[in-house]
């Protein structure tokens, strides 16, 4: 039998030293980390960057199908993500956790160690927190805080008209992944039959373990290319690109055909029955980089074999387009996910 | 009748654009603000302080008599007196929200009303944040930045044997407040009867709408003092003290007839049969600040009235102490609010 012990029997205090015990200090921004009542970081003439992401259990995820030390990575990297969407390094994390008392004290080291997980993987620094009972489910707050030279941040208004439409990646792997878990679960429900996944560990791995494209930010600093906009793909290439159009007041166009698409992927989305290209476009939380490049960049992103260029920008006059595969235009519509609906 | 938008109906951008179309900049600091994947801040040299706190409802507020304007203004005050608690200057804020639909686009818009009058009140920019649907209740996430001088912040571990130690403000309103609204609900819940809260306006004004003490920050800029250790008064004095002692490795003598107790609050104890000692020492949420400082600024300390000195630091060896007002000696204990509990 597994091990349960309740959290309340250590107490508050006792739960955040046994939680951090083993947190390490990697950067020497962190002047001081866990234990007081904040935390102090020095950028030293560098800019701060922050970001925040509340996941809630019930909306964000299903923890039916998603192991809780995957979610602990998870939510590391989709706020480490958009500290990268703004051509900065990560360099710490705060994290605020609710949980009802369904949840062990194992379940919350489990967790820990997803983060844990994510923090060494991105050289990160978990440096506070706040910890609390929930009156039901599981409530994650991560709030990043990264470091960039002034000015070089790379917000999504400056998009010109010629610049090169480019993304990190594949697209459409964390949609699908979530389509055929949700199939599984729904069969299981039903019949009890366990899941079937083979074959799907590509798509799966989409959605439970995403990664954030710290190599892209590298290959940027390393080649001297500074992005004209960028954002991270969470909601959906077509949303995202859109927004990045509106910030921007540009129009673009987009080719059907240069859309990264992963095989595995679009086996399984015939399978389905299933648009691949409906999935790359509106499938959200890939956590790819969306950016837009000068003309001048162009030897230097075609040299990255993780970067597709997919299309390029417009006039705001001649609309946000779609070039499909047999030739024909299309309106981009945005169709992302909202988490309000 | 009242209106009520529902909120699904602007969608997730279109509630953003809303909730922060009145959001103005007050700090050079901030550089950029909502909109973009990320907020920057450039502190110019000084540090970056942070901390988080989630509030979570029926855990850490009652929304039957909480207004949500109230605790919009509370949930910003919380955090900033965690900065404020390091020396520090609260610059930034972010604010996650999760809300069920059974809140309306007017009680959001409500709540944002108590948040902008506390970056107003505090000099504190909003500069970015998420929101999202919850499946229950309403989840309030707010990180603080904050700014301080190269190490000019004072954390828990530097009191000192002989220093003083002192508090501001009044303390155990919180909890008196706190112990009036749970029996008027009860009563409520019973009977019907309308609350009675005739002459409690000052108990209740401080659970409902505490504030951080930047004066007190402010002064110790003007008069050069530098506590040697200072955190806010959260859990209670008792248990907040035996912290700084803890980490300090230090012991303390309280005196009971120098805690500075509200007269309205005391006779509303006496009234309850509670000890206005009892709620001092251990009633939470007061948010004052609890400090040390060395023997060479007692004039200076003195001069300020918001300002009470209730004992000093002993070794670690002579235990921590509270002397009653009859001249008894009693150890100190915690009995701290536990949200774990």
């Amino acid at each position: 039998m597994e091990e349960r012990t309740e959290i309340a029997s250590l107490g508050e205090f006792g739960l955040i030293d046994r939680l951090t015990s083993n947190n390490e200090i990697k950067n020497v921004s962190t002047i001081l980390s866990v234990g007081d009542d904040a935390a102090v970081i020095d950028h030293f003439g560098k800019q701060t960057v922050i970001t925040t992401d509340l996941l809630l259990e019930g909306i964000h995820f299903d923890l039916s199908y998603t192991p809780l030390k995957h979610l602990g990575y998870k939510s590391v990297v989709v706020n480490i993500s958009d500290i990268y969407a703004m051509n900065a390094t990560p360099t710490q994390i705060v994290l605020s956790l609710g949980f009802s008392n369904r949840f062990s004290l194992e379940a919350l080291d489990e967790f820990y160690e997803g983060v844990y997980a994510a923090c060494d993987q991105y050289g990160v620094d978990l440096v506070g927190g706040d910890t609390s009972t929930s009156q039901k489910g599981f409530i994650i707050s991560i709030t990043a805080i990264g470091e960039v030279s002034p000015d070089k941040y790379v917000k999504r208004n400056g998009a010109q008209v010629h610049d090169l439409i480019c993304v990190s990646g594949e697209l459409g792997g964390a949609f699908l992944g979530l389509t055929i878990l949700e199939r599984e679960k729904k069969i299981f429900n039903e019949t009890g039959s366990q899941p079937d996944l083979e074959g799907q560990a590509y798509i799966v791995g989409r959605l439970l373990k995403p990664e954030a494209r710290k190599d892209i930010i590298e290959y940027f600093a390393e080649e001297q290319i500074t992005p004209t906009s960028m954002m991270d793909v969470s909601d959906g290439l077509s949303s995202d690109l859109l927004h990045i159009c509106k910030q921007s007041q540009v129009g673009c166009v987009l080719y059907e055909d240069k859309l990264p698409i992963n095989e595995e992927a679009k086996e399984f989305a015939y399978k389905l029955q299933l648009d691949p290209t409906a999935c790359a476009l509106s499938g959200g939380e890939d956590y790819e980089l969306l950016f837009t490049v000068g003309q001048n960049d162009f030897e230097k992103i075609k040299q990255n074999p993780g970067i597709s260029i997919i299309g390029y920008i417009t006039d705001s006059s001649e609309g946000k387009n779609l070039i499909t595969r047999g030739g024909n235009k299309h309106a981009l519509v945005a169709q992302g996910w909202n988490h309000l609906k």
